[in-house]
């Protein structure tokens, strides 16, 4: 029984709800149960240094938590005067993720930055900006469109993109792990998957005792369940 | 005329919502016209070094804006590895204004810290952020007082507070200025005053001409009746 | 009756010596009472690269304490590896106040660095700060009309500037605190003005009760009979 | 056909060579094709701050690489004044694999460091730090067995643990790429499991198109079969 | 012929101006020729954490220069966020330097730091700063004897200290160079020595062509003669 | 008597293994006694910008340390931040001294960095790494001579360089200490000297008392011998 009372393979209650904000080109809070990230999509007619005259784009992400969105206040990390390890890491999942899903030829040469900030965190942080990140870039993308930057049907995005994580709670595969159920899963796994299935970044970690071949295929499946219905959810939500 | 049509005295509509987050002790957004914070207190059994064993508690507060609050997207603070002088600059205010109403030893050996985070900017993030830390600091104070860590008729906060900004609009002093007009106005003021009308703070600055005596004393009258209606607002939010 | 034995409206004793630098363009060691501070105008054929191709110069300003300046020694800022939000507020205030009687124009496209660097502190330095930058800064741009860089006519500074130190101690307002007066004042206000009178800056902060309407008055017309006298020093000493 | 001329299911050589340093308490190079780690297991008598007092130990590992391991001379991080985001990543993942098959009870209050230093790198940096730090950690624990620091019979070390890199290279899927390969592979994934063939961290990652369900099997397979390799070199490496 | 007219033995005008701050336990401004260097010394109850309860006191050093002690202005290290390398290497030689005529026993478990600011540069900085920052490290030590925090017979320190610059000038070796001089100088070399004629100190570098064995040991010579004047001027100035 | 127990003028062992580096234009690892530097050069076609446009090339170096290369574990400076300061001083030592037989002009607009990473260290890493990094130096500019990069007869480095420290043990000078005699030496000099004999550096430092002229011409005398023998070995190590 999970301390949420959800069933193995239920994910938890999402919304999306877009155009939150008056300035970036895309927005949405995307909130998974207590969960609830900002992610803003802002577009620059620059591109880092090393791409220049290659005639591609460049999409990346940054990551934050506002300092109590947890239940114990964390250090701010613009005062620590560094962004932890983990930050790093997740932000540069965010951003690789997004990045396997976007044609940067046909972005042209400008770059798109999402922002995926913490409000209110309870689990699967990372999972859920990446899945509202894929919403803010995809509203850029469109807001672009609408001002002739990008031809009418060109196809920047490539497919759809979503993220959930599984976890092995005593002995048995769950889909979609708030906190309390997180800090007791033996194992922690993350997939990041597209609207048509590909897989695009799987990530499995054995918290306590090493997990086997077929608990990580039990994962799989439920993921893809779960991300089956982020995907429609994207696709529901949409001009 | 002013950009925003307001008349010269008047403000920008303000709301409190508070409550909003899960974790804190005490929490609000505030949005005045398109400016929004989202204001957290947060308390820990410790306090600074420097005050130990004192009997004495400690207020203190941060400040940050996400990425993309502003028109451009500015560069995150944590990735710049230090915050800047002006968010420095802002969240000492902040810090300073709240401690001048509340009664320390009343507090006991303890520290509450208010994140004022600007998730949309318009102009008065200052301002905004003060007005609405105080509603997060009582929040935390009644928390407290319910669970019984201060006396039930203890007097922690002496005093409401709240604040706003004046400025000189082609030569005319208005109230309360949003983006547009701050960027145009030859004198900005801040003033941050308490419940029964005692200054706590005043920051006058020429950006173009120097102002004169009078002019200040405008602006003082003009802040103290925009204040008088917040301080009624943050009284008819409560429990 | 204050500590320093002073009149309320008595300033302490100020003196200014000019061309103390081998090196730089502007320069003058400012005295007032035991807070010294040596101010160096640093003229650079280069401007920020924001404000490149307007034609127009940039003045800005730094500050720094020497450790020992103080009474106990502080940590030195360039090993701590980093400027402390005071340090910052107040360089912010010295470049902006400078700035508000210069013509950028008129200065061509040049940046003039004042460092302040107090040599030892006894209340007041960012007000002697200001009061001495200036010197340098005129000096400086004398400097450059001696060379032909400026023509004979030209008006580059608009006006004087200088700055006092205003307090309300044991209930009294009085003019220039000394460390000892400020430490015990109830309120703290810094006034920056023009030698025609204009108000350039004005911060007042409760650090106990808050304070009222009139005496902020009062401590403003305290500020313009010290910064009368500043005014007038400062003119004795010119070539 | 791969640039490396190897079967898809072939690996580079190993070799592993101990006790190469004089200081430190367990350590060995392990070379993997031209892929050259150092790794020293370092020993200390105390615990970070927020373990004190439970009885337990702690395994963290750093990793570095000199700025000469690579084609291109790379930026120090000492000098850069910070750890890339990259480098975090591994570290963390080194560490917490690790602590995977370690009973840090059985370990005692105190902390082992392993430093993971790539002295020449050609892909899979990684995965070789792994399986040498490995070699490293078992050293340490039985340099302190021998000293009585550790029961005779104590179980330290739950399991042996090895990694191992697969890709997906011009559609098939091979095992430990090499940097070539590497630069040209679809999908990159990393793998650390037991002795027993327990997962203890799967990263998949697509770089170009992402990947099946099945293609993560047959790469999960190639591992299985690389780790096992490994894991009898540990095995035959021991005194 | 040098660009000073000096002789090659002679070195530049020195003057010493004790107590010339209010708050430090001893004080000086060290002038040799237009190079100013202010140095005080702190005394602190307090000693660094690997040295406690060992019964013994420490003597440390800090330098910094001015940003425009130089002809160009130089920036800032407490802006730059690092002291620079140089910044280093003086600081760690004058804290060395003075720790070799102190008997740290003697002094108790006490810290004195003497900083050195050097106000004005013109060459010979370090040299300058160690001269001087012994006479501030002695009034400190005079000042704690004052105080009986030092018995009355109490040998602290046990000898003098000063240090000279020489160098190889278009291949005549010269005492005391100046900045144009050290700038074209083949060789430069730092000598510090006690009041015995003692070598605590010796840093010879070819700027140019290597020197010789005779070279080294003439600037030697040169130095001794130099050095002796210093303790001569050190011992006039004391009470 | 030592405890190496070798003779006053005998140095250690030392080896050199040329091309240890599959990257590196130059490479090797020199041994003296259990002190190991890694060497390797790398040859970039920029320079620093303050270079630019003038014809000539540079050469630098960077020096560190393997965090376990000593008997305590050291913490990794990249992990720490910064380059403590005697880090900073051996790699601007290095550099210099490299310079002062390089002919930076027949070098052409380039720049090679030496990277001189101590795998372990037992005393006398400073020098060592000065030994070897000629030797990586001087490989670097035959590759490129090989490459046609540099003429066939051009000479590039004037002289051959080499580094030994001597100290004064028990009364004693002595050549080549290692970390055990090094912590016990009264005085600690190190010598750089070119092929031909001249002196490129000299550092020495009384680490009890003061050392004499004497002593200093006895270590000179010393290090002239150790410095010999080093020059033949370099000799005997080319191609």
């Amino acid at each position: 029984m999970r301390p949420s009372k959800r069933n193995p393979d239920e994910k938890r209650q999402v919304s999306l709800e877009r155009n939150v904000s008056k300035h970036a080109e895309g927005s949405c809070i995307i909130k998974c149960g207590d969960t609830h990230v900002l992610c803003t999509a802002s577009l620059e007619e620059r591109i880092p240094p090393w791409l220049r005259g290659q005639g591609r784009g460049w999409v990346t992400a940054e990551y934050g938590m506002l300092p109590r969105a947890t239940g114990d206040r964390m250090r701010r990390e613009a005062q620590a005067g560094k962004q932890s390890g983990r930050t790093q890491e997740i932000q540069r999942l965010i951003g690789r993720s997004l990045r396997a899903v976007v044609d940067l030829e046909a972005l042209g040469e400008r770059q798109i930055t999402v922002d995926c900030d913490v409000i209110q965190a309870d689990g699967g942080t990372r999972t859920a900006s990446i899945t509202g990140a894929w919403i803010a870039l995809r509203d850029c993308i469109e807001w672009m469109r609408a001002r002739g930057m990008i031809a009418a049907d060109a196809v920047v995005l490539k497919d759809q993109l979503a993220a959930i994580s599984c976890g092995i709670y005593q002995g048995t595969p769950v889909l979609d792990l708030d906190y309390l159920e997180d800090s007791d899963a033996e194992t922690d796994a993350n997939f990041v998957m597209t609207g048509k299935g590909g897989i695009v970044e799987v990530q499995g970690t054995a918290e306590g005792e090493p997990f086997s071949h077929d608990e990580l295929m039990q994962m799989l499946e439920l993921a893809k369940k779960g991300i089956g219905e982020l995907v429609e959810l994207q696709e529901a939500n949409k001009d």
